[in-house]
């Protein structure tokens, strides 16, 4: 069982919305217990959630000072991940919702890398591609702040050789999508993440089911508490202000809790 | 009544999958009759169509020459594509599926544009903003062929002031997203468009529902016969093909017909 | 008589060759004294000074803390940098040198712009064209530090609408380029500017030489003394290291001085 | 010894002034015998030769259908273009004309490849480098036209991985340049290369001297008779055009002659 808190403080000078993706999905990967949003002071939330993807949306006004708590008790079942040897399906048995995924999007121009990923992954499929792209990433890509910023797309970080883990994530989709492997971008709240932040990883269609990825390699994918899915990270930010904001301070935490302690003190008790 | 044909003739030199958006949406504003789709030679045809939005997807296997054709009789039911005065809905009274439109895409980077719509457009809000967007492409963009390309974005169409109606579409979504409009790309069946060819339009989400537009102001929107839905161009293109392909020849028409002579001579007997 | 002053402290954690574009530029429309350019602790200075431009370029290789200090008397001489009426020469009559400042460069892809500057400044020619360009910059962009950085090109400033003096020289040059009238990038000690700094300006070849506009309005021409001169931002960095480098401190100022004084009274006693 | 010829057929609606950079560079390393260009209808040709590099640049203005017809025989001096164990200079000991060759340009972006060149290359230093980096390109990049167009940067190529070579030349001299060596692009006429036409290679400068290189391979060095050298393609295009113009047709041929041969037949008669 883990325990996920997180805290944002931003100053909104005028009235703004905000959009929030920071609760721990509803998916059948995951229970989740104790949970508690708390928005100070206090406001009403509309909720946008999708009853497909499970992903949580939270949409409230926002002026002046505000701070924004989650807390929540998560329990990732058993996943399994594992690639090697699984089939990659003709799109003709995708579930229409995962067509999307095959194409280019905004920070992952998969378009561009056809050519590259034929070349250099010539005739491997499905999971053992997927393998191989995350060997050449592993081996090509050096994890480092300050290269990236939030308009670097997997064209530039394909270049650059460096990046953090939304610029892997974003590499990791671009080469599967280009591989017709339908790929997607999923933010979560990771165990044993160091320094302490929301995480960004991806997910691939095979075997006739998503299966999570993490080509940083930083977490185990039974770590990952799945927060919100999408093309990239456009779609995932876990705050979305229409209007403006300025941050003062934001802190995530996930801690491995026992179960029976757990249910019994509610986190933030 | 609409007459929609189309014929799309390649050449696959190998075995491809090929998805299909060709066919007319089964959405609420339009009523489809005596619709054929047909491959030659026979192919079996998987159907992945969306029940949301309407829209219908064929994939189906192919190899060699093959002839692809399609005809309906589509009635177009009266629209209200009204703008002006139409109030722009907060964030929280979005639909969930509409959140999606108000993000950057492959190839409408709205981050880009916050700036210049501001700028710009000023104070405007709602229908009266997508107005003086569509006023503003209209004075600032030629129609011209030859400038633009499969890889072209709407930051490029900004800096050529020129494309098709590609490109018209998503600058004018750019524009609307950046805006905090939802907006997205619709591919159509569309009457009196001169070279007759598909046609690439935008929907933006206002007043409680989606209303169509064309950048180009070359087709009225009850001429138009609603086929895809997307982001993009990466989403709406007629036809995908997950291998290899050259093309043969396509054509398309539509034609007004006289709805009791249809009824009763379904198209292309 | 303008008194210029620049000290340079640099971290070179290994052996490094800097390249420096600091000095004032031996030049027909300066006249130079009491120059002194000391670079501590001591070392060897290659001159690879340009005698067609009159461009300073000092070599020299750095490690450890280094601190490179410049100071001279300037004497700037009047200047007629008139744009109005002045004629645009044909190619013909261009000198050789000034040919390669008709082209695209890094940040100044005029190539992209044809199109817009015919479309925004018709048929206007030679000086009259060079201020409506000017003017245009000054309408539509906004001085503002933070938009851009050490990558933004022109066609970045021209969407982003704002930059700094860097910005608003690369607009300038792209758009005088895009209309056939040689255009180069100078680096400027300058008198007024605030903050002091290094500034960035261009240099417009019309009426059989070069004359200088500022397109950010913010210092007159005849405050300014010219450093390097260049295709963009890439040629006139006042300091480019061959090697790594990190920044200590770097101060610059610019101070008006009475003739006399100056001359008994070296800077810097 | 080579006869060169080349003969261009415009359609200028307009009056246009014509640049063109089409024959054999007056350098020490070519020796140029019964040169002779001719333009149809006859116009005052004026020249902006460079007497540094040996460009030969003529300006002359068209209208109507013009003929441009240039032949020569030229005797390429026996030229040394190794690379292997060719030490690289220090900055201070290049002459001033290579700096600007350290420099990113319209199409070769070199400042975005230095981390990459540290990964690739490692510590190969000079020419040893340079061979690493043409041995790079002709394993990872094929020879393919109709991939790239007159905005294709290397940048681009690098991820397209094809291109002609014009792209294989933008990328050895982003790579060489990005490893602090001084790289130019250089057209030439090319014996031997199939089809016939104008080639794009380059030079670096090592040991001393510029060197011949051939991205491509696909001529040997002491069959290229150099034209013109600048930057990039924007610097060597063989003709620039100030208004508009269309091909009606060109052609080009290299044939070795006898000498005796030649000396005595002059090409054309």
């Amino acid at each position: 069982m883990l325990h996920v808190e997180a805290e944002l403080i931003y100053e909104f000078p005028g009235s703004a919305e905000v959009l929030l993706l920071l609760e721990a999905a509803r998916s059948s990967d995951q229970a989740i217990q104790n949970e508690r949003l708390t928005i100070t002071p206090s406001v009403e939330i509309a909720r946008l959630d999708d009853s497909v993807s499970g992903e949580r949306r939270a949409v409230f006004s926002a002026e002046g000072e505000v701070v924004i708590a989650y807390a929540a008790n998560v329990e990732v079942l058993p996943r399994d991940d594992t690639l090697a040897r699984v089939e990659q399906a003709p799109v003709r048995d995708l579930p229409g919702e995962a067509l999307r995924y095959l194409r280019a999007s905004r920070y992952c121009p998969s378009d561009r890398f056809e050519s590259f990923c034929r070349r250099e992954f010539g005739d491997l499929r499905g999971g053992d591609r997927v393998e191989a792209i995350l060997d050449w990433i592993h081996g090509h890509l050096t994890y480092e702040a300050g290269v990236s910023d939030a308009a670097t797309t997997a064209l530039d970080t394909f270049v650059d050789r460096a990046g953090v883990c939304r610029d892997f994530a974003h590499l990791a989709i671009t080469f599967c999508r280009a591989s017709d492997i339908p790929a997607r971008a999923v933010s979560a709240h990771a165990w044993k993440l160091d320094p302490p932040d929301m995480h960004a990883v991806a997910e691939v269609y095979l075997g006739g089911r998503w299966r999570l990825i993490d080509a940083t390699r930083k977490c185990a994918t039974n770590g990952l508490v799945r927060v919100a899915m999408g093309l990239d990270a456009a779609d995932i930010a876990f705050m979305t202000v229409f209007g403006r904001a300025t941050l003062v301070s934001q802190t995530f935490s996930v801690e491995a809790v026992q179960r029976g302690f757990a249910d019994h003190n509610p986190p933030g008790c």
